[in-house]
């Protein structure tokens, strides 16, 4: 039954870091939730377009997170 | 008023299979809410890319779905 | 993988009609996706609260809906 | 904390217009809860692909929505 | 077509400045849209539960809003 | 950015475990995105109603997910 669904602005991760979140936020459930649940529990990437996700009104862009990811 | 959400992974059916979601899932909900509710009957369909949906922590791709309709 | 969301307002369907909705909802899309899907198709509904639902502006609530539904 | 996801039909509206979106919803909600909660009011657009939006079982194309808002 | 979905942490808004929250955001999509697309514009509130909403893992209930709202 | 959106069935876990939930995926988000994104990392719960989520057509109750849980 769980369904957790990541949502990110396109650009930032690649597909490793993709296939990380899903594999350890599934581990995470697992650990709270019993092994027996790891079949039914979903992890979903989502990904919004670079420009597309607003803070306080100012688009945020993909290269904005990277900055920020290094402390820019 | 009803809003019904077909999500599915990317590359497993095609522009005429996800028509006929549209179609027959709504023509379902009409047969329940009653036919004068079809104007505001609204069917989306949302794809998720091929390996960003993960079930027990495995990313699963267009291959191994279709895979596992032909019972392989 | 396919996860169907059916989004209802609170108070217009009865827990025997959402319970069709699932049972009939999954029957239509494993007609479309094949049988041996079925088992990992989900199909939720999710409910928003009567009034809390705008059309141009309006919020709808649950008697509207239903006025609606008997050609009121 | 409010989010606002606006959900649009692909090819409908242009770069300038998404940002807008963003910009005056951001505004608009500003002016009601206060603004200091403009630094954690995040406004994402969403696209579904043209021909998966259903209204009444028939598949919207970013076209015939275009002919929408010309009043054709 | 546009669906806007505002999110909001439960006991934060009364019933008054929600209705207040689907009149103007709809009016201002309305606003970059055309008047021609108000009928299809629809604006829904959705709820999660005070404690359920965490940012930075810490948990936001909506008396921490509410503080954070008048600058406390 | 990124907002992490973790969906269950209501009663199945208590307010400790859901609190868990926000604080350990919120944990394991970070060790994969670094550690200046912590701030702006939302991770949320939300609970659809026992027996409306439907796993090939069978609705799932709280009771079920539970026996489950342990084996049952």
């Amino acid at each position: 039954m769980p369904l957790v669904d990541i949502q990110l602005i396109k650009g930032v991760f690649n597909e490793e870091q993709k296939r990380e979140m899903i594999e350890k936020v599934t581990d995470t459930m697992v650990s709270i939730e019993g092994e027996a649940m790891r079949g039914v529990t979903w992890v979903r990437v989502q990904e919004v377009a670079s420009g597309e996700w607003g803070i306080g009104g100012k688009p945020l862009t993909a290269e904005m997170v990277k900055a920020m990811q290094t402390g820019g």
